[in-house]
């Protein structure tokens, strides 16, 4: 078999590793999906063993799902979309790891969803889920904003919503704060009567934890509760402040991503929300297109 | 012997765990100090294991400065004031460690630092050092509050003021909050040039390195920088308030103990500081007298 054909029927692999979990898909030459697995978080902040095996995880089942023999994974072309890796010491870490596929080319989860939302094309997008970043990219020019992580930074993301809400419970319930609807949500969400209670679970939690709050935030919010509403104007004027960041460099295509995004999207500035088109793919097709790219420009160089 | 003797002769430890060290003073039947032994960071919310040892290192290293043989440790009749023992399942975790000692009694730091602070008697602290909390004891009721811990809450501590310049000082290199004279003194900390240097230092530590960034906020604030203004004076407006829930039980005597005692007093509304009196004896005495009252109970029994 010449290069060509070699070529005409490599397989990919699209990973998207974040906070909550590590979604991997397999594609054909075509682009075509063949089979997906989802396992547990992929985020190097909270360990590199976990997000090694998160993404091995995935791909054994998204192999599976794709009815393929599990030898076939080294000969997938890898695009890693991974949280964390804009910090420098993650991004070497998680380069130098001896990983199981023919080849790997690794960037940000920002990078990739950025990709997939416009199917390829320039565009910016804002992920607001367990955490919250935005993504800037036309020609030569890319913005990268925010995503400083939990407790650090992460405004208007689901962990930085409960975290907001439960520091407000906690000093409420000591009486250092105004009463809100969210202590009776945070108390039978953890089934405890009392301050501590929520401490004991809570306390050294990962962000995933935190962001599982958030709904209580937005439902107290939409119920007129004075306090969830402080919280969740704070979180949405920071991603609109985010937003118009990102369109300095006047991107043709702005998306909105995450389990965060809908419900935000009301409390967003009117000249944001207005811009807000549809993604185009998902996460882990953009990473399979940065992998594609990357791989044909190193057959090609 | 009969069991007066034995009594007379009784070694006692008393052992102070925060979120930055262990320190550990024995003491013999008279109280009279016979040395001391300063180990790493005892806060079960890092990590039982750390704990232990750090519980064990600085026994050892307290029986050596006392210059007893290292077997002695089996005699010691032990007090422990453990941060983070507020949360339930960490005060199990740790009751049911097969300790070395000849009986151990477990209590939160802040109960054995009132102890030490007022010398047995009755009466009010405050802790501001890595982490915040206020603790006041009078005759039969005590209150507790606050402690819940980095990110969390710990208003007003070091690592809460480190935490609100950090988030402030990357929310100002993205250009979405004022600017400070913080953002130099951070970049300088950490040796870096931009905000993801800052992140690349500060995403997933422990609240002890947080805390490291307090003294710029303090020199910052007495500087004038409007920032630090703001965070010293929302973190000290909370000292005062939970200063004066304290005082709601009357407690006769007041003091504040730990590294941010004495910058924030400057800061506190003029009725709280005006209460303060000087912490007669260190937290490990107060363990010491806890474990000694507890243990001379349990003879009486």
């Amino acid at each position: 078999m010449g290069e060509n054909q070699l070529s005409n029927t490599q397989l990919y692999i699209g990973i998207d590793g974040g906070g909550s979990k590590c979604r991997a898909t397999i594609y054909n030459q075509a682009l075509k999906p063949l089979g997906t697995g989802v396992a547990g978080r992929a985020n190097p902040l909270h360990g590199l063993e976990q997000t090694f095996q998160s993404i091995q995880q995935s791909t054994e089942l998204a192999l599976k799902d794709a009815g393929l023999p599990i030898e076939t994974c080294n000969e997938l072309v890898a695009g890693l979309g991974l949280a964390g890796v804009n910090v420098g010491h993650f991004y070497q870490q998680i380069a130098q790891w001896q990983h199981p596929f023919k080849a790997m080319y690794l960037t940000t989860d920002l990078h990739t969803a950025c990709i997939g939302a416009h199917n390829g094309e320039d565009g910016a997008v804002i992920i607001t889920g367990t955490g919250s970043c935005g993504y800037s990219h036309v020609g030569e020019h890319s913005i990268s904003l925010g995503g400083h992580g939990f407790a650090l930074g992460d405004k208007g993301s689901g962990a930085w919503l409960g975290l907001k809400a439960a520091e407000h419970v906690l000093l409420s319930l000591d009486g250092f704060a105004s009463s809100t609807s969210l202590t009776d949500k945070l108390l039978s969400h953890f089934n405890v009567d009392n301050a501590m209670g929520i401490v004991d679970n809570l306390a050294g939690k990962s962000s995933s934890i935190y962001a599982q709050l958030a709904r209580y935030v937005l439902a107290s919010a939409n119920e007129g509760d004075a306090v969830a509403i402080a919280i969740v104007t704070e979180g949405a004027e920071y991603i609109s402040a985010l937003a118009r960041k990102l369109f300095e460099i006047n991107p043709s295509r702005f998306s909105m991503i995450g389990g965060l995004a809908e419900p935000l999207l009301p409390w967003l500035d009117e000249d944001v929300a207005s811009k807000v088109s549809p993604s185009l793919s998902p996460p882990e097709f953009g990473a399979c297109l940065y992998a594609q790219k990357q791989f044909n420009a190193a057959i090609a160089g």
